[in-house]
């Protein structure tokens, strides 16, 4: 039985370890320095844990050198933040500034710490942006015109897939506080309410169950099946027939986790009854294959076998497109489950397995676990969903 | 006394009066089409609204041609919520994609609606970021060697600066919540809580108040002031003589509320009273002088007078670097109250008005309140802070 609570941040000996990792690889790939911008990016090596990401208004930078600890380039506001992460080295500037926001300072770093013209890893791959005004990326990037821009996101990305112990305790306590609160459903939701309702009081309980926050609650009802589940709750009104999905990425210590579950009101009909008992089968099929040495494109088949019966038929996840994906610091995260991502599972990679089916025109069912893949199997993260839906109202 | 209810969504006159504005000032700048990749400025032309940008996975853009309703160019698993706004024409792809995320299909819509080589309007100025991967940007513009690509971050944030009465309707609505939740802090919190307990306390009173979100908060407590205003909370007991402040962004319909409130647990130092006494009456100075026709550094300098005393000492604000800001659908928008902000208000500008003041050496005290700029007078939207701070404990 996993213990019911984990510890909060990370003990340095977590962020010595990724740096020796990263520096390894720079070393053999003649990377000089990495330059980070995006919150994740910047958190995986720095400890830097907060919510003013929100606000649009400072860049942020960390620089990884080839030698020595991270350098934080960054506003004035974060030096107290930052102050208390491992990184020592804080350079700060006062933002929002009239004519330079930190560009000469992130500059003037990197010439430092690689010289001149140094080759710059940065994140331009799959799944990432650059967090900062594209004006200034341009500024900075003329005052290297000699400079190596390297792409790292291979690099990085395949080093965040696999989690460290005290990263998966914390996915864990973000899945047991909501499969706490979707345990509690069948209790707080009934017909007539709106899906506002509904969802409010999903959310509350996570928070009740422990989750630190609800950052991602999607979903919602439709008669028969839904056909959307990307969109906030709308005003309708719970009814007997409808199928509910909530999909919930609750947050516990700045690691998420990314599950769903559906709820009949009422009843259930044939079809539907049918569809979640294939995509149930469809999840069990994926916790079987789940284990290292089987390709994400492996695991995709595994269940796509179940919903489509051969290989050749590839349409199972339909407008999703994908049957699954990496969980940690954020809701989604490489790799992905398609018929085209030839990664090869590895112990420690925190994995979603999101089964989804067109049983109708406009009706979907889409199923999701989260599961960590261990020397010979997988570990369920979070509480097993019910073989049949639960009906509820 | 404003309603307390607003309606959800809004009616597609909004947006065509939005696509009216931008498409005059795209003729007189000689633009020919703008392509938007973030969250806020897809959202501001086409109402697409949905937590699923939590994930990083998929890119997804919106262009505004010079003439005609903006198109989407967005990830299959989009197309039903785009469905539901008033955009008509949605180009989809299957996305995660082996090769092609996206691009060529965005291409190919751009050379359609302004030819090879079109006046590109994009992104590239303070508070924004180009949220697509860099190589696939790259990718793009390589498709268009001949295009002029023109900034349009002044013609966006000037136009979004600027409030409807149905977005502040629903600024209004966040602010509420948070303003009942703030009332309800003594009854909630009390000595020997820890930080992480009393912001999930807190959280659901949001919730329990009518957010839909309470995607920010921060803060802390610290013993006869605190020093960090951006961290998460921690595992410290609140105990007597600590000055705690809470920093909430609500969310209601996709609109932010952003404004903190200060306590202090069992009783408050002198100096601790004084400061907050000087951060209320400095922002009584900016109501009096939030109006039509001054500038944010105009505004800066009302409260940053009561502070400091004079205009050539501009400290006030501290690290924080400016006492206020732009508020709608991020937490943090253009304008920003700080000296070099030459930005004239006008009506409908939904601002924060955010004196920070350091009252002794790592202490501060920071205040905050939201306002609608109206023809002659500010109006408040937040439940006015108390003139002396609330003991609790």
């Amino acid at each position: 039985m996993p213990a019911r609570t984990a510890e909060r941040g990370f003990p340095d000996l977590e962020y010595q370890d990724r740096l020796r990792k990263v520096q390894a690889a720079m070393a053999g790939d003649g990377i000089g320095i990495i330059l980070l911008t995006s919150e994740h990016d910047i958190r995986y090596f720095s400890g830097f844990l907060t919510q003013f990401w929100q606000s649009p208004t400072r860049p942020w930078f960390l620089l990884v050198p080839a030698d020595g600890k991270p350098v934080a380039v960054i506003p004035q506001i974060g030096a107290e933040c930052m102050g208390k992460t491992w990184v020592e080295d804080i350079r700060t500037w006062p933002s929002p500034h009239p004519d330079d926001d930190g560009v000469s300072l992130l500059a003037g770093t990197i010439a430092e710490l690689a010289g001149q013209t140094p080759a710059i890893g940065l994140m331009k791959g799959r799944e990432t942006f650059i967090r900062m005004p594209l004006g200034d990326f341009e500024r900075l990037r003329a005052q290297f015109p000699d400079a190596a821009w390297r792409d790292v996101t291979a690099l990085l990305q395949g080093m965040r897939a696999v989690k460290s112990e005290a990263e998966i305790a914390k996915i864990r306590m973000a899945c047991h506080a909501a499969s706490r609160a979707f345990a509690e459903v069948p209790g707080l939701l009934r017909r007539g309410m709106s899906e506002i309702e509904a969802f409010r009081a999903f959310k509350i309980a996570c928070l009740d169950e422990g989750a630190d926050d609800v950052a991602y609650l999607v979903g919602g009802a439709a008669e028969g099946g839904y056909g959307d589940i990307i969109s906030p709750p709308s005003a309708r009104r719970l009814a007997d027939g409808d199928i509910l999905i909530l999909d919930t990425g609750c947050v516990w210590d700045g690691y998420f986790c990314d599950f769903d579950r559906n709820f009949a009101i009422g009843g259930i009909s044939d079809d539907a009854r049918a569809a979640y008992e294939t995509v149930w089968a469809a999840t069990e099929a994926g916790l079987e294959a789940a284990r290292p040495g089987t390709t994400c494109a492996d695991l995709f088949q595994a269940m796509n076998r179940v919903m489509n019966g051969n290989e050749t038929d590839n349409s199972a996840g339909g407008d999703v497109g994908r049957l699954g994906h990496g969980l940690g610091m954020q809701l989604t995260e490489f790799p992905s489950l398609t018929p085209f991502d030839r990664t090869v599972l590895k112990p420690g990679m925190v994995l979603t397995l999101e089964p989804g089916y067109a049983f109708a025109p406009g009706k979907m069912m889409v199923h999701e676990e989260n599961i960590v893949v261990r020397e010979s199997c997988a570990e369920l993260l979070t509480t097993r969903a019910p073989r049949t839906m639960p009906v509820i109202g």
